[in-house]
């Protein structure tokens, strides 16, 4: 029970000056905004391409401006279905940012721990019936499904929104599960004082 | 995503001033350590025989003096097991308790989520593995499991602990997630800030 | 395949004799009523406040008059979950109160092998139904679950009995599966004949 | 809670007296050793040509002379597999059976609700696990599965039986599960008393 | 990744000169009609009486003329439950013989990967949910499902011909993984060619 | 069971005219090589922006050049997890490219049925393995996997190949399977005749 943090991960991770110089700038950013550099981004830069193409999908997804789901309604996906898939790592990073985002303090460990017992609408209730079906038995969607979305007015659109993140997310809880990727320390406390001076601002993954 | 509390549970309970006599003096001892009545009690006292046979389990097993397991310890069975069985109540509750006993900010957090991800010791680990094993498939547990606890140094007492402990939260997770007990917002933040000043102290359950 | 007894469990357990004055009497008195010591007694009674904490929670269940359970359907929903958790001693010694109880010798068999081929009442099933979600999957019960119960004239009082008797069952199916806990030799035949002569009456668990 | 027996199966079951004449004269044999008809004969016995092939498949495993496996030991596997697949019938009939078989009162409950609690031999439990593992899971058996049984003494001839005989019974598990089949009321008791007199010989499924 | 077959299965298989006379007539016109003696024949009758009984329930469930079932849809619950069973012996020769039956041949693979996704009607998709959960879940099956299969003009006997295929092909997935029996060569590639000229017809099992 | 192709999955799909230029180009490029556009391509430019991000993920996995894994290799740990995942797109789709590319024309179908039962060698079984882990279970991945993995002489670059291509395909499988995308009827058969002539080429997903 050191009070030191892990090990980013079960591999050697590369330093930021080492980067090329694309990975460099993004991750310096993120830094800046963010004041520590999260620790998927050290585990992933290991192989360039890889984390461009994760970050590419990422982006692809979560900062689409048309999408039906706010900000927060995407990260609640991102913290139930890494909840379900035991993801230390996302639940933790991702917790922190819906905090942020949502400003709701208690809605990550509800939604990490039980998404029936989260404090969220039941529009939102039925977005997350899906996306937690999308990680953890997919084969077994049906139009059904889609149906009980609509009548929550989720469109088609909304579902591929959905769909997506959950199954983006599924990536990279399974990653970090076998790389065991451990979460930044600061990614713990982010967002859970009401009313927090000068807190940091939420990061990417 | 109110900032408002939610409601104790899906039943109405009675206030501290009605209950009988020996719940109410344990309770106000419990407020005045922790600053806030812990949900559970309330809960659990509209029925004060099965609070006070509740308290009376929880006390022989979690004030046990010569048990093996540290304080911190019982907790993290607690926590981890909790985690299993998705107990939001349980995970946020005693998440708050390890964190102050084991003043480690972080510990409560990963064995909710995966405990094979915690920062701990093998001895510990090898206690958690006995107590899941316990919380989700005791049908299963043969004389191998007592040996493997064994080579970490628990002793066959220790091992009572760590069951009955598993088995009286899987009690109260069962029940927690019934009647869709909500934590009180204070477990929240509780143990989780380095050196806060004035931080209440650990309360039970 | 030998015809003795096995231990009581896989822990030395006292003697009737060396226990406290309060333990004694309660034993002795069972032990009048039956004919014999119920292995439960003995084996928790190594730890003697635990052995009063279980009674305590025990008996404010399963003796609460007010109840809108018969004592028959409290020991079915012990047997039926019991079942599921596979739990020998909890079934075999359950299964053999429940025939006496409820005049029914083909009643426990049924339950503890598969409860939806159970001689019961439409009423009674959804009492089991509701029983077995607490004991299996408590993190995914809803108020539909609530309705379902409700539908079949089950107040939420009858749903607070069913949910903690479930549960405690859950706590000493644990326990009891973990130590080896097994059931006394009178048990197995008690309540089967169909009109045995000075039948032994049933006994606390 | 009646005490009136429950119909055979969801389906209308045949009289023995329309039964073709080879399945008519098998039926008065056993019911003239037994004492009665066990259900699965008049179940089954609505389609002759499925009947017989059951029987001849049942009796090519359970009457195999030159088997390794005693026929208490056959019946062990068939409580256990039935066991763990749920099903009333044939833990019922196939425990009475074992009962009389093995001269043990107290093995078939043992065995349907626990295996790993049941008073046999490490090599019966070599014999259990493998047959378990046929039942629940056959898809994952490799040579480890065999290597395991050798080292107790069962031959690869042996392993067939156990093999078959698990598959046999996962039929009409299925079967019976799905077409409700009950257990005759006089199976429940069958080989219980220590010392019955006059007592039902043990009957084909 | 020879090109090379590999064993029958992991037992010894005689031939077919040293096969009693009746089976090695029947296993002669298999053989004249597909142009080679599927593997199952030959791993079976090790047991000569037990691949009579096997052989006399096959032909009592699929050459029944009465069923409701057409030869293509039995051969679909078989190739759906296979499936499930991961059955690779089952899902390839039943496929080759379904795809030839259906003159369809993107079906078998659709069936053995996942039902929900393959192409047949909505009647024949509730055979194979019935089929289903015979194989993977006959313990919970009530007259809700029965219910299910009448609604879509599947009667009682329709019922009983799906379950008792599904739990036959139940027992010989559990026999086929157990003793690794490998699909005949020719099954992999039978009824994929749209017009393949001199097409080997659909043998037995 | 029509013999005409269903839709390429439940929601529309662009024509590759309408295509942004690049993922024209890319798509004109495999249409070249294998005859066909297949469905992924088409269901994913719905989103250029996640196709891009997926294509880049993919190639940087598949057309990485210094790893430990051939194409062959790869591929088999696509279709062993896409069988386990149930996506009937991907076990056909890369059933189809590892016939090719492993010149193996069963391995397809059994590593999809069964990985157990495929022609594999030891050290290609224990990278399955460890892909079906990551794929189902990666919560529970710990050292000894990739002990087990460094016994059979795949290095902790390998594993991060295995861990992210399984963790890629069930990225796909979950979106395959949400979406009902339905493989190309080419597919099916393609790399199954021993000696096709014109045979068309492999192709990227």
């Amino acid at each position: 029970m050191s009070t030191e943090s892990p090990p980013v991960c079960r591999y050697p991770v590369p330093t930021v000056a080492e980067l090329p110089e694309d990975l460099r700038q993004r991750i310096l950013e993120v830094q800046e905004k963010a004041g520590f550099v999260p620790n998927v981004f050290l585990a992933l830069a290991r192989r360039p391409a890889e984390l461009r193409a994760f970050l590419a999908y990422h982006d692809a997804l979560l900062l689409r401006e048309e999408s039906g789901l706010s900000k927060a309604e995407k990260e609640m996906v991102i913290v139930a279905t890494s909840g379900l898939n035991r993801c230390l790592y996302c639940v933790v990073a991702h917790g922190a940012i819906l905090r942020v985002y949502a400003k709701a303090p208690r809605l990550a460990d509800q939604l990490a721990t039980n998404p029936l017992k989260a404090e969220v609408t039941p529009r939102q209730a039925a977005m997350l019936a899906f996306a937690l079906k999308v990680a953890g038995d997919a084969q077994a969607i049906t139009e059904a499904d889609y149906e009980q979305l609509a009548r929550h007015g989720w469109s088609n659109e909304d579902a591929w929104d959905i769909t997506s993140i959950a199954a983006l997310f599924g990536l990279s809880n399974r990653i970090a599960n076998a790389i065991s990727l451990m979460p930044n320390e600061e990614f713990y406390l982010m967002g859970r004082a009401p009313r927090a001076r000068g807190e940091a601002r939420p990061v990417e993954s």
